[in-house]
């Protein structure tokens, strides 16, 4: 797909402007929404409204619901009240639920206006849950059918058209609660007369609304159902999450995890306009540079030895920076591991335990390159004895930091994907050069 | 799921060994199996193949199958041959695939001993393929009917026990090519006399073995169906990809991405043996340590300058962090780019134009900032425009190096998640601390 994408972005960009129109409605017409949005995102902000305005209006919605924040935002911008409102009609509850991430609260409303009441009091049932809880994403495509209903009623409902991704038929008593599951496969083999709570599923997970909406897509995947029920607290049926929908939840977790580390979101546009980009930029940058001049004003501290013995000055980056990376291997880890709840109390004396160990390992190793390395490098060995030491030392409490930050943040219900590599390498800086330049002072002036 | 998930962990590591076994069978009596293979991983190792030995025989095929490459191994390789054995009896040539990779070469030889021929066939066409081609990864439980097959056949077929993940019966000519694709939900709602071939799907996807196995399971994922067919280069139907197997494909791709900026891989086990673990990273503390004295070695260039304006010194971090900061944020966007197809020649000028752009601008904000930052804090002026400068050209010239590092490393087949930060870091620690000093050499010596 990669490489399909890549041919369709240079035919577009490489297209006359008459030709255009053609192009695109053949890449539309053939491809997936999905792709379709990828290659939008993929085209300069000017080229992307420009081949936005000859999709035709009926693919344009599925492409809105699968493009990420802003470039979504990019184009809904420049569209029409018009163009809008041709978008608005008919639309189901769960794409406004998507679209109303990226449009003002007033046309929000005007897309409700035009909207059937159901589908309106699915929305507003929708909204009653935050955007990290599994009941703002279900969907209400469902088979159900009350629970005295027989295998005749099951195959009655199947020969309607079905959704995707159904496997099972949900029974639900008369005060609209869920009740059991029974699979299609097993409607289709089985007698006419049989009632279907005989042929409902032992085991099966219900999930809750206001379940996060990672772990229960997670536990969608597991399932090996194509879709799992989401009850309110009472235990009302909602609607469902299939693994179409978990499978977008769950990439879009990853994603955000991924840009997290850099300070960005996963809605970040590849063509943002630039004072946008800069803007949201400046604030990580800005954050950083705190932490940046705060190792300084360590390092200021010494200033008298670094005039005497300026060989620190010139191995000071190899003490922070191996730091840095044997912090950061050990957070990579245990931001993982928290994620998935395999960091808790009872293990996290172990974890530490090992941690420290493979830092006292690694710690003993390098201190023994590096201090070879600098004794050799400035004809001093107790050059060598302090950077040895400062490396140890780093090393070890980088594998401590490693664990104990994330851990914190989370405690703190701070996310460690964002802030946890900022605070681990302000702590190994710190640590680094006090460490080394402590002891350049004592055993070097 | 991720509380329930700790809860367990301190359970088990709560429990007296004498209920640890009735503990451990309720466990996996009541959980899939991917539960219980998170709940093994985050168990010290000790305690981990204590609880291994007490999984029931029949359920430990199913665990093992979903777990991580190093615990599986962990757990193998502390498995008697008779237990072994057991493990192998019956095994679907798809799960001694997975397990194959975790397994010595002898040991998949006597699982393949005493396995049936047909699953033998499979397993040894799945091994046709490389690990990141899709044909490794087919599973073969499908619904296949011949091209002249009617309707009375589909349900005759749907009739007997559904697979999970099965929305469409596939129809192969006698060559065993895959033709059409027809959905149950079709099958179930026609008469029985109609040829099935009246009913296929006018678009549907067919995957390619030699296909990238993300790229195919990201087309499963976006299909809206359950599962696309793979075939091989002629159109033979090797079998099926389901929308579980794409999204453990996908998961697994991710969890790589994120665990590759620390040099890992996404096998690492939390409770790796401390000596396997300090041997893992050691070469990525190596690699750090060649960059590292790379940029002493540009910094011992300016010993003279540095003894004569200590302030240099001190304030070199704060140039490289704000570079390495800015850099990856451009570099994060541009992987993501690249993974995604969506970096290419055709708009990669255009990237360069908004990036570059982005970056002069935040590098003249933080350049002012800086610049008078400094010189109050150091009484002097000068030192204020050389960091200044010295900011403005890190922070372009890391926007510039946050795209070229990912585009070069992807044109040479490396991966850019993996190398792209270090490469990147070690261009601007050197750009920064050469502008820093080599301007603080001209305008403060």
């Amino acid at each position: 797909m990669t490489d399909e994408l890549s041919d369709l972005i240079g035919e577009l960009v490489d297209t006359t402007a008459d030709e255009q129109d053609q192009v695109i409605r053949q890449i539309v017409a053939t491809r997936e929404p999905e792709e379709v949005a990828l290659l939008l995102e993929s085209l300069p902000l000017a080229v992307r409204l420009d081949a936005w305005s000859k999709v035709p209006a009926d693919d344009k919605l599925d492409i809105l619901l699968t493009m990420r924040g802003d470039p979504r935002e990019s184009l809904l911008d420049n569209m029409t009240l018009q163009e809008l409102d041709a978008l608005f009609d008919g639309m189901a509850a769960e794409d406004l639920v998507e679209l109303s991430e990226s449009l003002p609260r007033r046309m929000v409303d005007r897309a409700l206006w035009v909207m059937d009441e159901q589908q309106r009091h699915y929305f507003e049932g929708a909204k009653q849950y935050r955007d990290d809880q599994i009941g703002r994403w279900v969907s209400h495509e469902l088979l159900v059918l009350p629970t005295n209903a027989r295998v005749r009623d099951g195959m009655r409902l199947l020969r309607r058209e079905l959704p995707d991704y159904v496997d099972t038929v949900f029974l639900v008593n008369r005060a609209g609660h869920f009740s059991e599951a029974v699979r299609i496969g097993k409607i289709i083999a089985s007698p006419d007369h049989l009632p279907l709570v005989d042929l409902s599923e032992d085991v099966f997970t219900v999930l809750e609304g206001q379940e996060d909406s990672v772990d229960a897509s997670v536990k969608v995947q597991q399932s090996g159902f194509s879709a799992l029920p989401v009850v309110d607290d009472t235990g009302k049926l909602l609607g469902r999450i299939d693994v179409g929908t978990a499978g977008e939840l769950v990439n879009t977790y990853y994603e955000g995890q991924l840009m997290a580390g850099a300070g960005m979101d996963e809605n970040e546009d590849l063509f943002a306009p630039v004072v946008k980009s800069a803007r949201s930029r400046a604030l990580w940058l800005g954050i950083n540079l705190l932490t940046a001049f705060m190792a300084s004003w360590f390092i200021g501290l010494f200033e008298a030895t670094l005039q005497q013995v300026v060989a620190l000055a010139v191995l000071m980056p190899v003490v922070a920076s191996m730091g840095g990376i044997a912090g950061s291997q050990t957070l990579t880890l245990i931001i993982r591991g928290l994620a998935m709840g395999q960091v808790t109390s009872a293990n996290l004396k172990a974890l530490a335990k090992k941690e420290l160990s493979v830092g006292g390992l690694n710690g003993v190793l390098w201190a023994i390159v590096i201090g070879l390395v600098a004794s050799v490098w400035f004809g001093s060995p107790v050059i060598g004895v302090v950077i040895a030491l400062a490396i140890l030392v780093n090393i070890v409490a980088a594998a401590f930091s490693g664990i104990a930050v994330p851990v914190l943040l989370d405690k703190f219900k701070l996310d460690p994907a964002l802030s946890g590599s900022v605070v681990l390498t302000t702590v190994t800086d710190i640590v680094g050069f006090v460490a080394f330049l402590g002891l350049g002072t004592l055993l070097l002036v």
